[in-house]
């Protein structure tokens, strides 16, 4: 049976090649498998996106993703109350956490200022940004967006937004990576490691 | 929220992190996706996986997969009943579905005879293929494994068994891709595409 013949499989196949980093083969090469492993497979997938479409949700402080109105991390009584480290997605807070060398919250922008997008300050979470600065007693702001033109944008405009709250704003340092090799970075970040050298 | 704060999340991370081309970092960038548009894509994709789950099963005759004991293409009275086509996954006869050049009926072996992963001519469905050749009057078998070592060794394989049964069996033509450039191709497809050369 051709793709088109058959419906359930043929939409099945149609969404997952919508996924991000999927296209139509290695759709199809997914759903073969699934189907194969109906039982261990298929079926405790479907459940599993069921539960979290039914369970998750944003954290209506932070715009973290969890199952309840304000985050475990928001919640949390361990973490420090006066940091927060803004990103630009959930992505970037896991991988953060997974660090696990920052302990204070997050605010996450739900992406960067974009004028090609039309992505305004208003269509990020930029507003909530400068409202839990002033309301929650924060004393530092750490902007770890990505080095990216759209990131660094952003992150000079919300420096700019928050110049009047006397915050201290810092950003993540620029340099060699652990492990790399200076044969492979490129120019601009061996520019940046220098001149931020310190002392051995 | 890191991905082992919340295990509905974590959990279907995991699943997808196992299916065949996506790794932890894909499957968190497709979960997030999903997160993201819940009524659009996640619930869609949960339903849809479930209708699969509930209704695909393997044709009992040709190994295709289907929603009914015997698939639409063994069914369908319009295909001719005298050649069957070998394949070895399901994957391949979608594939040559999609060219529409063939109008014959399937046989899906289910893989290739494999010494190493210890799989032999009963884990395929080669007694099965013998049966329907003597059984429904098949004129000619065309054997279109891949062409590498497995697939030509189960091909030759079949040939033996079959080699009783006076069908014919023919195999796929070796040559040029169409739109292939020479300079691009491996010495083997070169020299098997000169010696099956044919008048222009």
């Amino acid at each position: 049976m051709a793709p088109n013949a058959h419906s359930d499989i043929e939409t099945l196949i149609e969404m997952m090649a919508r996924l991000p980093g999927l296209g139509p083969r290695s759709a199809r090469r997914v759903v073969l498998h699934l189907i194969k492993k109906r039982a261990v497979l298929l079926l405790p997938l479907a459940q599993a996106m069921q539960r979290v479409a039914e369970t998750a949700r944003e954290c209506s402080r932070c715009g973290n993703i969890g199952t309840t109105e304000i985050c475990e991390i928001c919640t949390d009584p361990e973490r420090a109350t006066g940091t927060i480290c803004v990103v630009e997605d959930v992505a970037d807070l896991w991988a953060i956490e997974r660090g696990g060398a920052f302990l204070g919250r997050y605010h996450v922008l739900g992406g960067t200022l974009s004028a090609l997008d039309a992505v305004g300050p208003d269509d990020l979470r930029i507003p909530d940004l400068a409202r839990r600065v002033r309301d929650e007693g924060i004393s530092e702001v750490i902007l770890a967006l990505n080095a990216t033109v759209d990131g660094q944008t952003t992150a000079h405009y919300i420096a700019d937004e928050l110049a009047d709250t006397c915050v201290a704003l810092t950003s993540l340092a620029q340099g060699v990576p652990i492990g790399g090799e200076l044969d492979y970075l490129d120019d601009g970040t061996i520019s940046a490691a220098l001149k931020a050298r310190k002392g051995f």
